[in-house]
């Protein structure tokens, strides 16, 4: 049997999602739990690229993960075999979790104890850039088959992002994507990006984003 | 110089977007336009997929595209070197097009003369399945690289196609993806579900696509 409940989160009671969101940053900091909202498009890699990530850091900390999707438990199962706490969130139908939602799924999880909790938002570029999660940071998944011209297309994810990490450069010979130019975009758009090529497939690069992920959670929690 | 206008199109004034959805169907019905609705993630494909399709049409009907994003002409500008009908359609930070919004696109592209015309939606797999168009047929792409989990993942977008296009076809060696799988959880969210492998790339089963297209845009506009 899985290790990990299913949870239908509401939708927020509160106007002000900033405020709200500015009030469950301050409480996580208070908590020394280092929250990141992480978005992509569908199948960019972001269950892939936290199993992996799971892997290289659950001997250092305490991590949880909360999935979000419409309503399905796939990632869940796939990552609660990764023998860390991790909790399915339903958004029935919406496509984006705003501040309120993330505070039901960090309740639901129990972050005390947890050093680093990660929320898998739902797989799309343009809704969950909307709403402030109240995360520590923002952090992207750009595959390589979808196109160096996402940051001229979707500007907002970008412009709220702290991480680009940019996954599947193993198939890089095998698709038109510059990665010179899609770093020029991004960097257009957010100047302060930090940007990881990675391939969570095999491994390339990814030592690069774990290290910052392991110093930003110690400075953080400090 | 391109040959496209760029529209800012407006939250729509009608509470009641499925019965505006109707009569924009049967008014286009009327006028012997067969409009397409095409969504997909970002990156899939639509716009190489149109390109190739709009080349093998555009001699045997008159074509016109309407192109919405959230702010950016990127796709505009490559389709109207296509030689077709173009216009760019900008949601204001929108995640979706509703059937009023594709109203006022249809307005200013003039389709009274059109006898095709298709809509790519906002690159996105859960908010623009939720808002009814008006179009005759829905059709998606789902891409090679994206994984074949998706009808499990997104439902919806799955039972309200008509056609599933499965883009890429030409990296599947590259990939985890099961063609056989795919079509089966897309077949059990959706029984009527048209089923096209192709890759725009390489033009390998584009044929059977744009064979479906005639066909439709024939029976529709007899």
């Amino acid at each position: 049997m899985d290790q990990f409940r299913v949870l239908e989160v509401k939708r927020s009671i509160f106007e002000d999602n900033d405020r709200d969101a500015e009030r469950l940053r301050e409480q996580l900091k208070g908590e020394k739990t280092f929250l990141i909202n992480l978005m992509s498009s569908p199948g960019a890699g972001k269950t892939t690229t936290l199993t992996k990530t799971i892997a290289a850091l659950k001997d250092e900390m305490k991590i949880g993960i909360m999935e979000a999707d419409i309503d399905s438990d796939v990632d869940a199962h796939t990552i609660s075999e990764a023998g860390v706490k991790v909790i399915q969130l339903h958004t029935g139908g919406m496509c984006h979790l705003d501040a309120d939602m993330t505070r039901q799924g960090i309740r639901e999880l129990g972050t005390k104890e947890l050093d680093l909790v990660v929320l898998e938002n739902v797989g799309n570029l343009v809704c969950p850039a909307e709403f402030d999660t109240g995360a520590a940071k923002n952090v992207m998944i750009l595959s390589v088959p979808e196109g160096h011209d996402k940051p001229l297309k979707y500007p907002l994810i970008f412009q709220v992002c702290d991480v680009l990490i940019i996954n599947k450069i193993d198939v890089l010979p095998y698709f038109d994507f510059d990665l010179d130019k899609v770093k020029e975009y991004a960097l257009m758009r957010n100047p302060n990006l930090k940007i990881f090529p990675i391939s969570a497939k095999t491994g390339e690069g990814m030592e690069e984003w774990e290290n910052w992920l392991r110093e930003e959670v110690k400075q953080h929690n400090a």
